[in-house]
Parts: C-alpha cells; structure tokens; sequence
C-alpha cells in the first residue's frame, strides 16, 4: 500500500531542474513528481533577489495548488533567494538545492578548500559560503560567476572550443585557490561537467547537487513518514508543466533528462 | 518653439535597446525619450511570439500611460512577433526595427544576397524574410539564429577567443551562402561588431537597424508635424525604467550607451 499517493512538486526557471528530477526518479522510483518549469521568465541568475521571490512564490503556489506533499525548489537561484520565505510560508517540507550540495562539498573535500561556481545571483547571495561556514567553519570557499555557462548549457554547446574557452576564463583564478572540490552550483552545469573536469583537471572533484537533493528528499520523506514503497513504481507518475513554450523546452529539456519527455503542458500565471 | 514637447516611448527586453536610444539622441537631439527595459522578463528571443506579444502589450501601456506622441519598439524579437499588433491596437504611430533595417540591407547589397542574423525568435518568425522580399523579390535572404550573441554582449566578451569560436561556428554557412550584406537583427549584436566583421571578411557589409530606425523616427514624425526643433534640445530629457535590478541596467547599459545613464527607475507591472 502506497504511504501517500500525493505527488512530489518540482520547480525551476526552465530545464535545469530536470537534472534533480531524473536523480529524484532513480532514487524514488514509487514517487510521482509533477515538475514545473518558468520558461516565460527564464533565467532566473540575472535576476534581482525581489524579482526571483517573487516568481518562486508563485511557482509555489501553482503546484502547492495540485496538491503536492513536499516542495523541490530545484534552482540554485531560487534556492539561494527564496528558500527560508517558502519554507515560512508553506505549510509543507521544502528541500533546496544548496544546503545538499553545501553538505556534499563538506564530504568531499580533503584540503578544506572548496569552489562554488553559479549563476551571478547565486554567487551574490553568498548562500552557498554561509550554508558551508555555518555547517563547517574550517572550510573555505572561493566562488565565481559564470554567466555564459547556462546559454552554453541550453544551446547544447558542452564541448568544443567555445565552452572550453570560457571554462578557461571563468575557471583560472578558481584553479589559483587550490581547490579540491567545486561545486557545480547551477543545474545546468552538469551538462558541461567534461569540459569543467577537463579544465580543473583530475585532482578536483566536481559536485553536482542533483543527487545529493534527491538523498535529502528522501530522507524528508521518510522522517516523516510520507515515502511511497518502490513497488507501487508502477503508478508513478511524472506530469510536466511550463510557462512558455512547451515545445522547445521537450526539445532542450531531452539533453537534460536523458530521455523523451513526452507531454508538455502550457500553463499561465 | 517646440512643436510636440512630449516624449518619444521605447522599449526592448532589456539593454539592447540603449544602441537605438544613442542613434535617436544624436539624430534627434530636440527629442525628450521615455526609455523602458522589461529587464524582469529578458530575453525575449527565446520565448514564443504569444508570450512576446503579451510582454510587448505591457511595455507599451506603460509607456503610453506616460504620454508619449511615438512609440519605438526597439528590440527585433518584439518588432517581429508584435508590430502589426501594437500599429492596430494603439494611437499613435508604432516604429518597429525590422523594416528600417530590412530597408538599409537592400539599399546596401550589390549581389542581391542578404544574410539576416538574430535570437532563435526572431528567425523563426521570417519577419525579415518576409519584409525584405515584399521590398524587392530579387533579394535572397539566408538567416541563422544566433543565441550565445546575446549573453555574450551582456557579459562584455565582445572580443577573444570565446566571441571569435562562437561567430566561426554561427557565420560559416552565411559565408558559403556569399552574402555582401549582413543584418544584424538583434540590438545586442552591434556590440560584437569588430568580431562579426573580422569572421565576415571586409567585403561584407554589416547593416544596424539603430541609425536607419532612428531616421524612420525623424521621417514618420515630420511627416505628421511633430518633429521637435532641435534647438530644444537643451530641454530634451531621457528617463530610464526597468522592470527590474536597475542597478545591473546601469552597469551593463554604460557599455550599450557609451555613457554613463545616471537614474534608472525601477517599475512593476
């Protein structure tokens, strides 16, 4: 018997999160996941804090309206802005992104020295340096923004010369730091992770929150006892949804899963 | 005496728009120009021509509230997924972008060869196309869409290695298609001038809507007897508002203006 057939909701400004959903589906096989992507409003990482409030707030809200048991804000910009007034005004458990890969880096490293790398407003929120500093002080963290990352990432430009330039420009002064560890703070960069790898070379290890979020989710689940068994897989369900657009994100957002997507809906708000 | 003090109106989804502002200002230095970048919803070349149209509907009821005698929508994407619209539904007089630039490549070309670059919107809307062909059926038109110009501009990589790999890769096949003239059909682009040109080699011509909109502006204005002297010009204004972070406005719009902006208003709508 299923513990709680209500859905998992999962929202980003676009494609990114579908990184989080495919780890959340290898993890949690029993649980159906409705996923919700802002194209009308992508991105989010050039976008003021207020701005990205507010359309997490109502990216909350479209799903908490079907009816979701936990809320997956799977946007290291969202994540980074809105997590703390979700989870005050959501009357439900809301798991981001950063604190999972804040936790990971911390495992992780040797030396104590840590990279992040994101969109500029993750970079600005210095979340991802509090949520480490507070969880390890020893640790220290350099960051960088890296803009083109995410264009590069939906133009399918993830190897080459292009790419590897800009991993060059963006990734020096990270290199100079003597990291071990670099978070990939942005859920697209997963997709650029050969040519980041290339570039750090062998001796960093890179960290991508996606699987780290789907452990956590997990773990939420279970605590409080609303995780579906895995044989009911059978019944699991993903339903997606965007703001704009729902062909090209089918297109893009199949280099992110890994697999046809299959039905978009369009949804306005 | 002034004949019209009131403003002239112009949008674009963000900074691009800045390019066609400084060709208004040097044309028409008598003009007072109420500028709006709806800088919480950019791009708009990456979304579809509904939510387009939409966002370009909002922009021009803002500007139209503040009183305005012409409107200038000076960003491609809107031009070309909204024009007709905006001309039907308001006024006063609406100019886009497409067809003075679509004019100014005809007159350029010798060969009857045209190359069109712009955002993935823009060039799947045809506009271009469409307009130069129902100017002179005995130009051939070849387009290519060219999303990393964009955030390539915004970022101020305008010259290296990353530009040049990323306009090798875009331009090769307008180069084998021998155009002699190239639009470039996107307000960011003319940024990336120097590169574009080098990749196209000097026999081809690169054509910027910017000066030939800001003489459809002169034109359309005479035209009706609203045309400001120039000799106002000391009491021209420019007012600047964004719908988001103007801070990051004022920054990045330095670079497009080739001047300080000074007070950047932020709005919501």
């Amino acid at each position: 018997m299923a513990r709680d057939p209500k859905a998992i909701g999962v929202f980003d400004s676009g494609v990114g999160g579908l990184t989080v959903l495919a780890r959340l589906a290898e993890q949690l096989p029993g649980e159906s996941v409705i996923y919700l992507g802002d194209t009308a409003r992508v991105p989010y990482g050039t976008k003021s804090a207020e701005t990205v409030v507010r359309y997490a707030r109502a990216c909350a809200a479209f799903l908490c309206d079907k009816g979701i048991k936990l809320l997956v804000v799977a946007c290291n910009t969202a994540s980074a802005h809105a997590l703390d007034i979700l989870r005050t005004e959501l009357d439900m458990p809301v798991v981001g992104v950063v604190e999972p890969g804040a936790r990971a880096a911390i495992r992780c490293t040797r030396n104590k020295r840590v990279g992040v790398i994101g969109t500029r407003g993750t970079i600005q929120s210095d979340e991802y340096s509090r949520v480490i500093r507070s969880l390890d002080p020893a640790v220290r963290v350099f960051t960088k923004a890296c803009p083109l990352f995410v264009p590069l990432a939906e133009e399918g430009w993830t190897d080459g010369d292009v790419p590897w330039g800009a991993a060059q420009v963006y990734l020096g002064e990270l290199l100079a730091c003597e990291v071990d560890t670099l978070v990939l703070g942005c859920t697209h960069y997963p997709l650029l992770r050969n040519v980041i790898g290339q570039v750090m070379g062998e001796g960093v290890a890179l960290v991508d929150s996606a699987q780290a979020t789907a452990a956590a989710v997990q773990e939420t689940l279970a605590g409080i006892g609303m995780l579906r068994p895995e044989r009911t897989g059978a019944f699991a369900q993903q339903r997606f949804f965007v703001t704009d657009a729902p062909e090209s994100f089918a297109r893009v957002g199949k280099r992110f899963l890994g697999r046809d997507i299959g039905a978009v809906e369009w949804v306005d708000f």
